[in-house]
């Protein structure tokens, strides 16, 4: 299969290389010029990706244009905030790749400002393609080393070229599980970045295993409520992508979400974190989203809230473990 | 309330000292008097719990049929295997118990041999009282140093009682949920052994984040379909004593479960872990029986079944991990 990857994030570079191994033809297309012709010599994206030597397959692209031309499949790898502008800019380069069908985006963050999901993003950009997700459990660098890993794609593309792809994509060290759910693996991608940052901000307050199993499990429980009352399936969320990834991420130590938290539980600023570092935090902006929605709708989502309220409003994290451990006691369900 | 915990292993001799701490009456019973006398002199649970200084309201008992005497109500705190001569010693001396009303168990193991969950065998060997269990994702340790942490009490107790306990039990860093589903309960805690069995193994074989994340979530998945056959109801795994307790028994350090399954993989023998090393580890025992019970019935368990061979047929663990990656690809429901 032919494939074509942009920009060249630690996720996408990390995908690239197993991409590649896996015997497929793979273009990598970094943001600047610059990136490009640093990875094409080093053959390493010291950037983004240091320590993963590139496969002597994989190609460097230098332009957007001729990749697209030969590629049977565009996977769109920037953080949500720039999925509309890259997808705008793909559309206008598209005029002669014929055989390009599908799109696939693995960002997990909603828009701000229109609150959409990635799919719907794609649908409105690049109309007449078929387009997915491809999100799981998968730290980039466990992927590129071919650590035992899962993850799922879910697609709207014909049968024929969804198992083409979870083929193309499997292989001895990862197994890929279709789905036809978009909505609910790119909504569960986004609300675990968001309960991740709570994770982080427990360990940041000194808070233990007990303490973290309790709100990952009430955690999965909002997850539900909130994916399914916006039109997931609520398999999808006990599933690789929702149950999977959080449990991933709110535990694992390579997760910037989760890093996040902790280091605003300890007392770095915002501005900080995120301006003067550039760490990539998709569940900081995707939490005011899903705050506005669930007002908005109605839906009942008390960690959410307390996350919000802390991020947005100068709550502590201490008054916030507070509020959620004195709610009035209830059955389990 | 008043409270009688036997014997005083490490998760009673936690539970004595929060509800001391939450200002009730608490008869702790060691299994032996000369435990008993060191207990009440030194103050601490040096065997089994050494570290955490006994509250001086805390009772320590000599003798069971005294303490059950006083006693609203009484915690059964020994392993499996042996809660069933536990009960058959307690109601031999339940003479004048008269305001005793319900029993609760905290273990987490089928009884080999018979199969029996924990409220099946108070069932037959306590037949005339309430009985129930307080399961969870908690760690002694950390529930004995007020960490915030939850739990599930599933009983069959009258509604009055039941909220009484749950009030009893609950406190600034602890919240009891209750439920009725105490076979869901008991399942969940008995299954989460097994796989936190398997988690271990992966940590012991050098398998990172994205393996484990991976791992639990087909052990999730396959926790719902087999408890759910027998008997239990889908939302309870999902909840504290599936989903919470399977994730904080495959992370954290102090799972027993999950050491044994690393210092196997790693090498060790069975023999030396559990005999020599007197580990306690229901989730050996239970795996023996969770594979018959799924052969006899044939619920499909490809996890259960590879640890069964891996700790009784001499499977290698790379082996399974080899089998389980290699099964059909297909949709992830």
């Amino acid at each position: 299969m032919n494939i074509c990857i942009l920009p060249a994030g630690a996720w996408g570079t990390a995908l690239a290389i197993h991409l590649s191994r896996n015997g497929h033809s793979v273009t990598l297309v970094p943001h600047t010029l610059e990136e490009a012709m640093d990875m094409g010599s080093c053959r390493e994206n010291k950037r983004f990706f240091p320590g993963h030597p590139l496969p002597s397959d994989l190609q460097i692209g230098f332009e957007i244009k001729p990749a697209l031309m030969e590629a049977d499949v565009c996977i769109l790898a920037c953080p949500s905030k720039f999925l509309r502008s890259v997808c705008q800019n793909v559309r206008s380069q598209l005029g002669e790749a014929k055989s390009l069908k599908l799109f696939i985006t693995i960002c997990k963050g909603l828009e701000e400002g229109t609150n959409d999901i990635p799919s719907t993003i794609l649908e409105k950009e690049l109309p007449g393609y078929f387009h997915g997700v491809l999100s799981g459990p998968t730290f980039a660098s466990q992927v590129a080393e071919g650590q035992p890993s899962a993850l799922v794609l879910a697609t709207n593309a014909s049968d024929e070229l969804k198992l083409a792809l979870q083929e193309a994509i499997s292989g001895e060290n990862l197994r890929v599980y279709t789905s036809t759910d978009m909505v609910g693996v790119e909504l569960g991608g986004c609300l675990k970045n968001v309960y991740a940052i709570a994770s982080g901000m427990c360990d940041g307050l000194g808070l233990r295993d007990n303490s973290r199993a309790a709100l990952l499990t009430r955690a999965l429980h909002e997850m539900v409520r909130v994916g399914v009352a916006l039109g997931g399936s609520i398999e999808t969320f006990y599933g690789l992508t929702g149950f999977g990834d959080l449990v991933l991420t709110c535990n694992g130590e390579e997760s910037r979400n989760r890093t996040f938290g902790e280091l605003y539980a300890k007392g770095e600023s915002i501005k900080s974190l995120i301006e003067e570092k550039q760490m990539t935090v998709e569940g900081y902006r995707t939490s005011h989203c899903f705050h506005h929605i669930c007002v908005e709708k109605g839906i009942d989502a008390p960690i959410l809230e307390q996350i919000y309220r802390i991020l947005y409003e100068g709550q502590t994290a201490g008054e916030a473990i507070r509020a959620l451990m004195s709610r009035e006691l209830k059955s389990e369900h």
